[in-house]
């Protein structure tokens, strides 16, 4: 517990929650367990989250987004948007990987709280698209890859890809021949993208 | 029920264990049940299946095989390969599709069968491969396709379109989404296939 003086920010909230939730699993995890751990009232939990429906979400959207900055930096970083795309795919689906197999019950917790969250969810593959589609743009703009609609090559990378993201395939991303069928996956789009 | 002279053949057990299936669920489901329903003994189901295992195995590779003749067909089929894939992509996508919708609580039983008898699923995911890799094949034979591993394409294929047959994705198919993602997805691998 870190001492009194320390002011409570929602971050440190955040925090607390997401110990609390990997302790109790969401069914049972309440406002006061994280007050609790942080050694504060419940009221002063509210006053940053006015209700635990308020503290699920935002741990949900945490969790979600804390792939989108290396990401986010992976496609609009400079260099061949093939190179980049592929990179981008490669992190995701190693973030992905580590999430659920470091701490299972945390992400089965986690995609609990993502299918219930289902806007906060629906608003996470939608700014994935948006990088997706971001690098497609510049592969375009370059003249790397083949004139497209870049916003419908973004969503068909996303759909094509979804073995290697989507939580539902969780139990089979230990499997050993998940990484050659990932390699053949991203080169058969790339193929598809690039100008000959 | 059929009359008693009809002969008691292997397929009318496994039509009997379907409606057995459907009726009671995998868990309840007993080889008493199937012969009740066929009006004979559970000895004479037996001399056909030599167990309940046999007999649940047996259902679920038919349920499993019940695509692979059209598909099979559009696979060997004369004309250009990519109409071949993207016709064998659409009734495989179709037919999952259909299965899913009609009937959903058989579907699930069939899903759990085909969990617990993962041989047989494996076997049919090969099968499965095989046959687009005959596309790809005959794609390149023909010079329509880029030179490739024809083998490691179907596999890429199949895992690509993974949101369009694996049964985890079944509750998302009766979104409307579902068709222009099908469509957009399709493109892009065509694409990748297509000598230019």
């Amino acid at each position: 517990m870190p001492p009194p003086e320390t002011p409570l920010t929602p971050a440190r909230i955040l925090e607390a929650t997401e110990d609390v939730l990997r302790r109790y699993g969401p069914a049972k995890a309440t406002v006061v367990d994280v007050a609790r751990a942080l050694g504060v009232s419940h009221g002063s939990v509210y006053r940053h989250f006015r209700s635990k429906t308020a503290l699920r979400e935002a741990v949900t959207a945490r969790w979600l987004d804390q792939e989108h900055d290396s990401l986010s930096r992976i496609a609009r970083a400079e260099g061949p948007a093939a190179d980049r795309l592929e990179d981008w795919l490669l992190t995701l689906f190693a973030a992905k990987r580590r999430k659920a197999g470091v701490d299972p019950e945390l992400f089965a917790t986690y995609l609990a709280l993502a299918t219930e969250n289902s806007e906060i969810a629906a608003r996470h593959v939608e700014t994935m698209i948006g990088q997706l589609t971001t690098i497609v743009e510049s592969g375009i703009a370059s003249g790397e890859f083949t004139m497209r609609d870049a916003r419908a090559t973004g969503r068909a990378l996303w759909d094509a890809t979804a073995q290697f993201h989507d939580p539902v395939f969780a139990p089979r991303w230990s499997d050993p021949d998940m990484d050659p069928a990932f390699a053949a996956v991203c080169e058969l789009l790339l193929d598809g993208l690039r100008a000959r």
